[in-house]
């Protein structure tokens, strides 16, 4: 391809995953049809097949963007760069159709046909590299074990999240984050390392 | 009515209910069709609607029931009870098929329309019960708040599981189960509760 037509592609793909994010997270997998789609991107649906096949591969790729939608957010590094992950996320689900509709989708997969571990094993990765980082810098507890940390995290962060979307349409999920952290950090840091962690659930805000 | 007649209206009520949470625990919401259900529990379509009006108030039944299907197995009190609460669960949700529709028709509730969070509550309620027994023995840290605890806890239990049926098909959820309680447990009670609490995840068995 020229560079124009791939450049025309790639604005013709983004299109598709947000119109679709949005679709999915007001109307879930099912309720979502193809023509409201189209016609939020304004493409054809020939552009839709050409880049994803399927409505059920548009979802696997919204599924799977939901760390790009964090990570280019943070600055800080080791166990802080952890926490800031979730409180950018916990942010970021109030305001962000791309990240709720992976969420969403990822959450309730089952119910269309779909076993997919690639998004929380993505972000399983992305917590077991932080955690990695701060146990090389004496972060941790002596015996820690960075996956197992980082597998429940994934675990924890997944369903506070639905508790908190049916209590409260995921308004007071900052505060649930903060108040995990609090709970979860003498299980896994030394009271020096707590001590200089900061659980201001602002910076998820990212001002 | 008469005692016979009260007595056959339960039996039809339960043979309805497990049937379903079979069909519903295989096929999810959608794919749960009701001739299925019906001819599995051996009932007429009157008998579904006389004890559930719709196959959605079958779904919320099943939803509720998820409480009972742990707590006559229980004996502990305080602490050691939550912790059990926890171990029954991750076994019975290898084993028993009512236990297990609940749980995925509360975590799929979204994708067929039901937004009902009384399944949280009732299990935030049920470990927030425990936990105030274990203040009440001076089993907690000074300043723990059983409410947040609860409902922390309800919120990783749902995501714990989502992760590991999907890495596992939920066979590694007991020992998923006993590494949660050796993260959390340091944030919650002191080291002289934490020595008493015994971790062996058999005991979710009851043999």
């Amino acid at each position: 391809m020229t560079r124009p037509t791939q450049e025309r592609a790639l604005r013709t793909r983004e299109a598709l995953m947000h119109a679709a994010a949005e679709v999915f997270d007001e109307y879930g997998y099912a309720g979502a049809g193809i023509n409201r789609i189209l016609e939020r991107a304004g493409v054809t649906a020939g552009a839709l097949y050409f880049h994803f096949k399927s409505k059920e591969g548009l979802a696997v790729a919204i599924m799977g963007a939901q760390p790009q939608q964090i990570e280019s957010k943070l600055t800080s590094h080791g166990l802080q760069r952890l926490v800031d992950i979730t409180f950018v996320w916990a942010h970021e689900l109030q305001v962000n159709p791309l990240l709720r509709a992976g969420v969403r989708l990822s959450v309730e997969q089952g119910s269309f046909g779909v076993h997919d571990a690639s998004s929380y094993l993505g972000w399983r990765e992305i917590m077991a590299e932080c955690l990695q980082v701060a146990e090389d810098d004496g972060e941790l507890l002596p015996g820690a074990h960075t996956e197992d940390i980082a597998e429940f995290l994934v675990g924890a962060c997944t369903g506070i999240q639905l508790y908190s979307q049916l209590v409260s349409a995921r308004r007071d999920l900052p505060e649930r984050t903060v108040r995990m952290w609090r709970m979860l950090l003498p299980g896994i840091a030394p009271s020096e390392t707590i001590a200089r962690i900061d659980l201001d659930v602002r910076r998820g805000e990212g001002t």
